[in-house]
């Protein structure tokens, strides 16, 4: 019995969530942010997405490739539980884990033809870091894949809260108009790690080529700079 | 930028299908079905399943192994819309993609200790042969990955209808008590190549250990015999 599979990298994705630090912790929280799905040359073939602009929803199997190099353990801490309680990897979606795949399901914009880029998908609520490599994209099917009755498990208590978000207008002003609301929902993810939570030490996440500084402080997020992105 | 990762089998499903013919075609279509993960020697390791009975569905990421050398084609032929009408595939959850992987949502029935075998767990709603790969399982967590809303493109209206079934008691009787429900409803799914769907050929499926044989005549399925299986 084969005991390994070899992945091909079928497509990327461009987001302007440029690091790590700062990406909604899982798909959907940020209904706003827009992404594209860039397919590699070899599988740029618009035969392969026929039937696709039927479905309003998308799978993307994919990879976290910066942990990569990290290996896994059985038990990892999950931010949300304050980042210093072990669960075993398997009850989580720790990147971390044997298999580095990540899992998201994403809402279909549209497909749009792009000079250079063939045919591109536009998707919204990817929780994925700029670049990363997707594996496979599969048709979401509510008659099988959705359990809007499933138990959560040690999730539940933890669905991620939103925190008012202090963004002074002049500062805003550097960001462009049509990528504000989805930096002001991710802001309101409060994108520290957990076991953090309760410090006022002053962050700075990468965001459509710039660099957003903020703390957070009495349970409010508050940006105190934009800078150029490195 | 990497190009291809290689996977590990973490685990392997233990099922009643013991060959690709007669498995439901989604997962969750037979309810009744019940199956067993049992995790590979090297990650045969209770930590790594804490917090896990938590959760009532879990993801399994896993291998269409069966079809692996096949290769994959941009445009495949949906047995749903009878064979004979090419879709693309990333339209679809057909097997022979760029990367074979399959996924799955299930039931968690339990965690169980087995001798030999460690913990495994019990699951229903499986659409995996007997000892496919398992790369990846993930808890299912419902404010992300359920949307009942979601619309089905040219699945909508493919949904598996079911067929009467007709079993006659003293074959029946040659099916272990238990998996006799999780039978009647593969069957009554009408397992055969949709492109096939109106004819009446004799068909056996691996079921058990037992060789089910059955035709469909007038939109019924009809079981004429039960053997030994190969």
């Amino acid at each position: 019995m084969e005991e390994s599979i070899s992945l091909q990298v079928i497509a990327r994705i461009r987001s302007d969530f440029t690091s790590k630090f700062g990406i909604p912790r899982q798909s959907n929280l940020v209904p706003e942010q827009e992404a594209l799905i860039v397919f590699e040359p070899a599988y740029r073939d618009e035969n392969a997405l026929r039937g696709l602009e039927g479905y309003s929803h998308l799978w993307l199997i994919w990879g976290f490739s910066e942990v990569k190099q990290a290996g896994w353990s059985p038990m990892v801490k999950p931010p949300k539980l304050g980042g210093n309680k072990r669960m075993g990897v398997f009850a989580t979606r720790s990147p971390f884990r044997p298999n580095p795949l990540g899992l998201s399901s994403v809402k279909l914009l549209g497909l749009e033809k792009r000079p250079n880029l063939g045919t591109v998908l536009l998707v919204s609520g990817a929780d994925l870091m700029d670049g990363s490599p997707i594996y496979d994209i599969k048709p979401y099917l509510s008659f099988t894949d959705s359990h809007p009755e499933a138990r959560n498990g040690f999730a539940a208590d933890h669905v991620d809260e939103k925190l008012p978000v202090e963004f002074p207008p002049e500062l805003l002003a550097r960001i462009p108009e049509e990528k504000r609301a989805a930096l002001l929902a991710s802001l309101a993810l409060d994108p520290r790690p957990g076991y953090l939570a309760g410090r006022s030490d002053p962050y700075g996440f990468a965001y459509a080529g710039k660099d957003v500084r903020f703390y957070v402080e009495g349970g409010v997020v508050k940006v105190f700079d934009v800078v150029e992105g490195s």
